[in-house]
């Protein structure tokens, strides 16, 4: 898998691999370079595998700064924006397809976005770009395409749809809205510039506008570049420590991608699922630390398990506290995430969204190879009992496919739609 | 003005003082103190004049790095927030004051806030912060607090109003709604960190949920932080270079500030317009470049004006083209805006904004010593002619008095509401 997108969790996305320098190495050891020698570091990092590496961009009349100048490839067996290190900003869409839209008019749309996502994606103006320069700063923008059970009416291509492609089964948790659910298609843009991701979102739209109309608009972040230390996980809207029991893409690709050599069109391949999850926040304001430790089963302070002493450390379920309870409380979410079967994990890419007093909450993105096996059944045990249900409503919910990545000369979903 | 929290617009908020080491210098120069001795380098600048100097926060669990580190003071003469240099992310705030209110219940919320927004700046949390964790990570936040006319009558002080606190007249180009507009009290809350602000603004509004109820709320950005080189103007959503002939604070502060030992409570303080211009993108869209900056009298490459060549070049209104005409269009915006009467400047501070397709456009937030005669006769003539009123509409708008900065022992707007 050395030729593979996916980046270790705990490092940045242009962080070191075989070969690799380190750029936060030579910045946490005070190297000179910063002083200009910017096109020297990049040939460094030129000499290795192109595919999923994270390379500066060329020069522009934007001067983008470090940050600003780092670029994830586009083409490779994988799409981007999966295994990447989360960006700090990240704009998902859903779009339905016009009536009348037939394979010939998907493949057209795809040449488009494999081309505009892999210029943008470069730092470079997609085509016909009329603001070419706000396409100046890369700053790891990522462009990632899934297909909803749409796609594959339109292409006629029914029996080709994944089993595990149909809307999630209703919840009893659930208070899902039209305006927040479902979709043909899922384009997720993520850079480390909130500026970067708004142009990148508008292109693509833009370009699509004879084929597919906006359904929904996510909009979610996380800490910006450069503001909290690299490794640190993140904190959500409730102030949890959120991630820390994440899968690492590098470690375990099997739980993320269809496996290159696997039959049909989704070898390389991945799903995405797609939640927005309301936070009410002034009730959980009404909890205090101890109740709020004891509905994750995590410390506040720094996310260790209430049976630890460090964030990683492995939570002890069975530990009891004095009274005979479980330290652990029997309804805790990670209790209830948790299994034994270690087919039920999935990627979690979460952001949170703020878009005023009383409307906040997380955009959940999760990516997995089958939704049924992996997802699912972990939903499930979340809907029947998680302490946490008290305090957030999934308000929509989305499903796509998500084709492999695109290979030199190739558009994206070619093995799908010419296959 | 030594002792004033402004900073000129082309150093960072951390830049380079009267016998203060400019952080930025170190990073360009290769210094190796990035490697961990913050706390060195902090105290060279606790040295000298504290107000509005920019300082690592004390550690935290968060492990703030570099950009989330410093902070802004908030006591000093003049508000933080207005001279200094914009951070990548705003939350504007209006609210309104509950029925009953009166100056005892402005002083009691004038004291929280100071409260809280002192501990904030300083990466601590709030009183009774219910996410204290949240606030760890400072990012340059900025917290400014401005009156709008209910506050005047709230506090029966309708004499102690300025002249120029009152709604902007119509003009023809305004396409108003009441829920962008007015507003008792503005909160601007900045930082260059999204969680940053959004935890900061939500402790502000909890705090003050007894008093006052959100009234509207805008969310801009620029670009994150490190992604372009410092200096470089910020380019707003339709693309433009947008703030080259902007004021220096440092350099002209009378054009902001009311003169600290000038007559009335306002001494040391400022006013604020906020108003929300939306962009037809769609329709922008169809202009040729030409066309594009013939509408501004600037290039899109550099922001140059069409008469110079470099972007701070002044532009030469009088200079004729080939056909007689003026190189500069008799109705561009920067002739439009410009004039020759020194005092009709402002300092402009806005953010981009973008809610999803088709609606996008600029949180415009200027600052300025006298609104009526700084403010109104610029927009007068922008309302009269000016080529960018063809994609661009006021939907917005909002006037506020912005109160001096909080000195030791203070609270905010104390000299109005004791006086």
């Amino acid at each position: 898998m050395t030729a593979d997108p996916v980046q270790p969790e705990q490092l940045p996305a242009d962080g070191p691999g075989p070969g690799r320098p380190s750029r936060r190495g030579f910045l946490r050891g005070g190297a000179t370079f910063l002083g200009g020698a910017i096109g020297g570091a990049a040939a460094t990092f030129g000499g290795t595998a192109a595919w999923g590496a994270t390379r500066p961009s060329s020069s522009s009349s934007e001067a983008p700064d470090q940050a600003g100048r780092a670029t994830v490839a586009f083409r490779g067996p994988r799409q981007p924006g999966v295994g990447t290190t989360p960006q700090a900003f990240a704009t998902l869409l859903a779009l339905d397809l016009v009536d009348g839209s037939d394979r010939e008019s998907l493949v057209r749309l795809m040449r488009i976005w494999t081309d505009d996502a892999e210029r943008l994606m470069a730092g470079r103006p997609g085509l016909a770009d009329t603001e070419p320069e706000l396409a100046a700063v890369p700053a790891r923008l990522t462009v990632t395409v899934g297909y909803g059970p749409g796609v594959f009416a339109a292409a006629d291509l029914p029996g080709r749809a994944p089993a595990w492609l149909r809307p999630l089964p209703s919840f009893g948790v659930d208070r899902l809205a039209d305006a927040w659910s479902g979709g043909d298609l899922l384009l997720q843009v993520c850079a480390d510039d909130p500026v970067t991701v708004s142009h990148a979102a508008r292109v693509l739209v833009k370009q699509a506008r004879t084929f597919a109309r906006p359904r929904w608009l996510q909009r979610g972040f996380r800490n910006s570049p450069g503001t909290v230390a690299p490794g640190t996980t993140w904190r959500n809207p409730m102030g949890q420590v959120d991630g820390t029991g994440n899968i690492d893409p590098a470690a375990e690709p099997h739980l993320i991608w269809h496996p290159d050599g696997s039959a049909g069109w989704l070898a390389g391949g991945t799903s995405a699922v797609v939640r927005r999850i309301a936070m009410d926040l002034d009730r959980w304001d009404e909890v205090d630390r101890a109740g709020r430790e004891n509905t994750i089963g995590r410390r506040l302070s720094d996310g260790s398990p209430l049976t630890g002493r460090h964030e990683h450390d492995t939570p002890d379920l069975e530990a009891k506290g004095p009274n005979g309870f479980g330290v652990i409380d029997a309804a805790a979410h990670i209790r209830r995430s948790r299994t034994q079967d270690p087919h039920e994990r999935f990627l979690r890419r979460p952001y949170g969204y703020d878009d005023g007093p009383g409307d906040t909450g997380l955009v959940f993105v999760s990516y997995q190879a089958d939704i049924d096996r992996q997802f699912l059944p972990v939903q499930r045990r979340l809907d029947e009992l998680d302490l946490l249900n008290e305090w957030t409503t999934p308000i929509g919910s989305a499903i796509f496919a998500v084709p492999p990545g695109v290979g030199p000369g190739e558009y994206l979903g070619q093995a799908l739609l010419e296959g």
